[in-house]
């Protein structure tokens, strides 16, 4: 078991009826006077956005409003929110529904006290500060409600980037698993992909951490078995509330205890997946991925893959494992193929270049793949 | 599942070797002056001792020294160490030990502030603040290195309390399996027993937050695997690290999300064991009363008992289940009645009484006792 450090500071209010604490909670951190950052319309549907506001209203904090987040969120989008957070002169933060609103409020946050957000991303201006940030989550997938992550595209450059820092976790994240019973269940599944993806980059980093290994498989069952249970009834609030407490546990540190930090190969070769066809859900292309990289790496360690089959999937062998969760997948209707996601076989070499961009020598913390594997990989998957 | 509140802020650093950044941490806070608290000596045996002090020398942080804390700690300890804490006007405190050290430490962190620390426990005074406390482990078991609860005994009154706030979560806590290598095997499997007993209380809660009470059943399969592999070899590392980071896990708030704060009645039963006969090592104490609880209460819920059955001892019975579970403590070496404790059949009445001085009703969230109950269990413990 490796060595590692774990903090994780923020605080979490779960449950039906949660926002209502939502005001008093960020009068109790004396603010007066925020922005609202949203999607397209949806939380104005599940009743999101109402409650966000009564309660906003009862603290008598002031609200400004940015709307139009898109999925896999964009820098421009993000620019235009700092411009609009500056000139308001805003206190906090409020990102109220999915990751990928989340993910533009958190480079929000940091980018507000750089020179330009996506510095933050290249690592070109280091994060030292960040505006404090509050989310209301509407649909569980990235784990972005516990973390200090953030993902964003950079539609110019076709590049899909990640950043980290300790200042931009969210003070606080209210997570009430009722606002997702309207969600169909396309993207209840994409989201509960996203998280295994999670726990899965970490997996098979080493066999030795045996209580978080023991804990991530318990997580990837849970999900699984909730996600089928919501394939059954949307309403189910006992398995909306389970899958979005795993989906939480999948990325806020606890799944990657002692496991190096992870591969990640699967997530940089799904952003290249939606850098080039941003219509792509991240949790729809990684179910893609991932089947076809276990399939591709697991003789590079046997033992973990051997671990993985029994533990998750109450198999003896790596491949009966593998068939058992491509089955499962494509009951939940999630697509099989890159060819599935429309990816062309011409777009395959463009997708190693932007791939090998960030990192030239080839990616995976624990299975390096080299360009040669990369495209054989993306031939298997196609 | 339960609505709940999730707020953790302590900070880990795990491994061997962790203790060398102890005071670049320290004085990253600005901390210039500590009070070092400690038990009877063994940290210069283990050689924590000298590696903390090594490490704060080198950050040019002073340091003032209280020994002698014992276990199951008491208050007039407490009042001691917050007497020399003002004399010496330091600025936080640095409890390097097992759970004793750390709960003496952090009912001192709250009592400095205090008219006096026994108030703490029995409410009668509000904790606002608390000194800043920073904890190195030398034993798992308590899980007071990531969590805001502390226990004392009062020796006059006979009584055995807890307290929580969120002042008194450490703000950095360091874990080095590596210092726990020459503990005898009883106490290794005190404390593993101590955290199984954590998640034991949580886990007949209820039965629909699936996602915890996966993870817990995985946390207790690890620290059965582990505990059976140190009783082997001492030395294991990885069996240490993974028992020291399971047993933190039980208490730090995510084995209890979604049920209920769980029923603790064994708690308060073992703590009047041992508010009675000090000498009564706490784990030992839980490792008595635990199946005795178990068999008395499981027919009350049934299908929660055969659910922890199934994923924890995998038998298809609570019966069959409880009789492993009691192989194993024996196997361990652990006491199996009252009687092993060197508690007396003229004790009970008296210990039924201690039991009742906290709660006159009964005791028990989950599963409530009440005096016939107790009655009754510990006539069946005995």
């Amino acid at each position: 078991m490796n060595s590692f450090s774990y903090h994780n500071p923020t605080k979490i209010l779960f449950g039906a009826g949660q926002i209502a604490h939502l005001g008093r909670e960020m009068a109790a951190s004396g603010l007066t006077r925020c922005l609202l950052i949203a999607g397209g319309g949806s939380i104005k549907q599940n009743g999101a956005y109402d409650q966000v506001i009564d309660s906003l209203s009862k603290a008598k904090i002031a609200v400004v409003e940015a709307w139009g987040v898109q999925a896999n969120p964009r820098l421009d989008k993000v620019r235009e929110i700092i411009a609009l957070a500056k000139e308001q002169k805003v206190e906090a933060l409020l990102a109220v529904g999915g990751g990928s609103v989340l993910d533009t409020a958190k480079a929000v946050a940091a980018g507000y006290y750089l020179n330009d957000a996506w510095n933050a991303f290249t690592r070109r201006e280091k994060v030292s500060r960040a505006l404090p940030l509050y989310t209301v989550l509407t649909l569980s997938a990235t784990g972005s409600e516990m973390n200090g992550n953030a993902v964003i595209t950079n539609t110019d450059s076709y590049q899909k980037w990640g950043m980290y820092s300790p200042h931009i976790y969210p003070r606080l994240s209210i997570i009430d698993p009722s606002l997702q019973r309207t969600l169909p269940f396309r993207q209840t599944a994409s989201g509960a992909f996203d998280a295994m993806a999670h726990i899965l980059e970490y997996y098979f980093a080493n066999d030795s951490a045996k209580s978080t290994l023991s804990m991530n498989a318990a997580l990837l069952r849970t999900i699984v078995a909730m996600t089928d249970r919501l394939q059954q009834d949307a309403g189910d609030y006992e398995a909306r509330a389970n899958l979005a407490w795993s989906a939480t546990m999948a990325l806020n540190g606890m799944s990657g205890v002692g496991l190096d930090g992870g591969d990640w190969a699967c997530h940089v070769i799904e952003h290249a997946f939606s850098a080039l066809h941003p219509s792509i859900a991240h949790g729809e292309g990684l179910a893609v991925i991932f089947p076809a990289w276990i399939a591709y790496v697991s003789d590079r360690a046997p033992a973990r893959f051997a671990a993985w089959a029994k533990d998750v999937w109450n198999e003896e062998s790596a491949i009966t494992a593998l068939a058992k969760f491509r089955d499962k997948l494509e009951a939940w209707g999630m697509p099989g193929s890159l060819r599935d996601l429309g990816i062309k076989d011409d777009d395959l070499p463009k997708l190693v270049e932007i791939i090998l961009s960030a990192s030239p020598t080839g990616v995976g913390g624990v299975f390096k793949l080299d360009p040669k594997d990369l495209q054989a990989l993306l031939v298997l998957a196609f």
